[in-house]
């Protein structure tokens, strides 16, 4: 592209270095905050500033948080000895959308992924171990994408938490292999919550 | 959405104004930014917040510019007898990379569109009709999309240049109705300039 100024072509390669951005795409989005008002923009460019500066994670399920412990995890009407291990925060808001789980969450930011160099210990593990030590826990649910990387992570989990008198298990799968979580609709997410089978289970089909 | 964070909120809320994005994606992006580091962070914040402060438009053309006068505008190599008039920076980017052209250009800033609002005081229609009284300018070329404002933004201007002797044409139609000059391949375009017909010639067709 030839860009008619260096701070124009600044700005359009930050855009595209998001994921799913390129350069056309970049550039519409740039020279649309262009158009807006410079208080709109500074409002933009300081909400994501201030989100990366600020950011908490809760202490105890790790899921993105202004407090020090999150608003479920302090929360006297969920059901604390139910433990749904997710990926990430969207996942939180996915399940939390169907209005199907009680439980809280423990969030492992990310899933084991050899290619991309992603292992347990770069994952809230150890800390998921402690939580099963420490709290009453009866069930561990794994809501994790029907992926490998998701099939990896649960198998590797699973024998952590076999030494634990816990029941495990995987939400349903209703959802086709390969199929990432957060896509999934709030009636097949709420559902497979409702029918999820005992890990062992889900094995032998 | 139920987000378990203010500043989360805040930082999707902000994307999910920018043009084609929804909340998911919205919340995809942010998600990513918060796994850069800081560093990264700042550069991207403030890469859109310099270009929004310091952003400059040339002159002549008003083009976007780091300087005064665009470097097409003060290139002697260029022919300044031929104007091309365009909607946005993109249009003239996309004109470059055809390298089908040798004139100079006129950034209109949009087109007319009642529906959105926009008439041709909001434009550098005035600056135009400048440059045509005081420049020797012996044409000027039509570059805008062929969708129902590019023609009418076509047929007002015409209006108004009809006093001045020069040649007005509008690029060759290679484009089909409705179809946005910025998504049209450099090879159609860049023909389309080539072809380029006597705006008379164009309506009557
Ligand atoms: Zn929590
Ligand atoms: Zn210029």
């Amino acid at each position: 592209m030839n860009f008619s100024s260096k701070l124009l072509e600044n700005a359009v390669a930050e855009f595209a270095k998001l994921p799913g951005v390129g350069q056309k795409t970049a550039l519409r989005l740039v020279l649309h905050l262009l158009n807006q008002d410079k208080e709109e923009v500074q409002k933009f460019s300081s909400a994501i500033t201030k989100l990366r500066e600020e950011i908490r994670f809760c202490e105890v399920c790790h899921n993105i948080s202004d407090q020090r412990v999150c608003e479920i995890c302090s929360s006297h009407k969920r059901d604390h000895s139910l433990i749904c291990v997710v990926e990430d925060t969207r996942d939180v808001m996915a399940i939390e959308n169907t209005s199907q789980y009680n439980g809280v969450y423990h969030v492992l930011g990310g899933l084991i992924s050899p290619m991309d160099g992603v292992g347990p210990s770069d994952l809230q593990v150890d800390s998921l171990i402690e939580r099963l030590k420490n709290d009453e826990i009866k069930e561990v649910i794994f809501a994790l994408s029907a992926t490998m990387e998701g099939d990896t992570t649960i198998f590797y989990l699973h024998k952590k938490l076999k030494q634990f008198n816990i029941s495990i298990s995987t939400i349903a799968r209703g959802i086709a292999f390969g199929g990432e979580l957060e896509y999934v609709d709030e009636i097949t997410l709420g559902r497979s919550i409702a029918t999820r089978v005992p890990y062992e289970n889900s094995l032998s089909r």
